[in-house]
């Protein structure tokens, strides 16, 4: 089987953002609430948490499940992971999950300002520049063969789509418009030239759509 | 988590059935040709064999890729397996897999002539016989915390699903009509008092139920 490079459950407005405007630390998804975006998966059964193994196992579900299987490593930009290393010996890191990343595998930190790799519990991040076909290696190799996830944010996806880097996309388009924000696409229709795509609509009311390189 | 009995990408006709008249080594769906029973999941680039990792990635694949994972026993009726023991020291086993069954967990074969166990690749076969909660037992002890996946077929998942055993099924309806065979339902509605049920349909032509307890 190939290595490949996928993202995996990343979720948009109608009108194509993947955050709102304003994000930080106290609002990962800017002017966006997480729960309207994040609402069909945090439903399922298989969302990570203290409620998991409760909830719906229907289609969403499904999805949901892939989430971790066979994933070595993840890319993410640097909004996704707020850093702030006060001194190279007590590096503090926080995300919205806390202190309990749910990734358990190299994370490769997309950022101009490299700092001092860290590991908090089975996660260890790492920042890294260069383009984005340069991470993609880093990462690969880090992977131990298993397939690479790009995490997100709308724009790092972005870049790595326009550098021809992504296999595979799940996005889940949420029932909502945003308006302004991190845009992953005006309308899903402009990747049709180079990906297959799959259009499957979700009793949750989110629809899916799957897409694998021509 | 708590240990779940399952049925995965089980496929049946619009009428129901799970394989046709007649099944024998040689015709294991019966009068049914497996590839138009089939046809859905052989397409996706999950499927195992040698052609795993070509085809699409959408929808199906996508349940396809659930099928190991988090599975740790399985149990499958009779017809599923062909043993022909001819001597204690040398079993023989033909089952559609060949030599290299896809399980790589061990597997409990109903049965009303119980025969010795034996092992081929990394999945070893037990003949058990009992009622089927009592077979669940032994799957779920040999899981090692893991799933337990119900393979089939239809009279099996049916004595399962009466039993109420089952947490979760999903099954793939397939365009295409039997009239006669093993027949899983008459219609997926007849399960409607005790599950959920989500149905999904494919571009591929078949149409995904996804059933879980209510």
């Amino acid at each position: 089987m190939a290595q490949l490079l996928k993202v995996q459950n990343f979720t948009v407005s109608a009108d194509g953002y993947g955050a709102g405007e304003g994000q930080g630390l106290e609002r990962p998804f800017g002017h966006a609430h997480p729960r309207d975006l994040m609402r069909w998966a945090m439903a399922t059964a298989s969302f990570p948490g203290p409620r998991s193994g409760e909830g719906t196992c229907g289609l969403d579900d499904h999805l949901v499940r892939g989430y971790a299987h066979g994933i070595g490593a993840e890319i993410m930009g640097r909004k996704q992971v707020r850093a702030a290393a006060r001194t190279v010996d007590r590096p503090r890191v926080a995300g919205w999950w806390g202190d309990e990343p749910p990734f358990r595998t190299p994370v490769f930190v997309l950022t101009h300002h490299p700092r001092p790799s860290f590991t908090l519990g089975e996660t260890t991040f790492h920042f890294v520049g260069g383009s984005p076909a340069e991470v993609a290696e880093q990462a690969r190799a880090a992977a131990g063969g298993l397939d690479v996830r790009l995490g997100g944010g709308a724009h790092s996806i972005r870049a790595f789509l326009d550098a021809g880097l992504v296999d595979e996309l799940h996005v889940a388009v949420a029932p909502l418009e945003l308006g302004a924000g991190s845009r992953l696409w005006t309308a899903p229709e402009e990747l049709d030239d180079r990906y297959h795509r799959e259009v499957v609509p979700s009793p949750s009311g989110v629809v899916h759509h799957l897409l694998w390189r021509r």
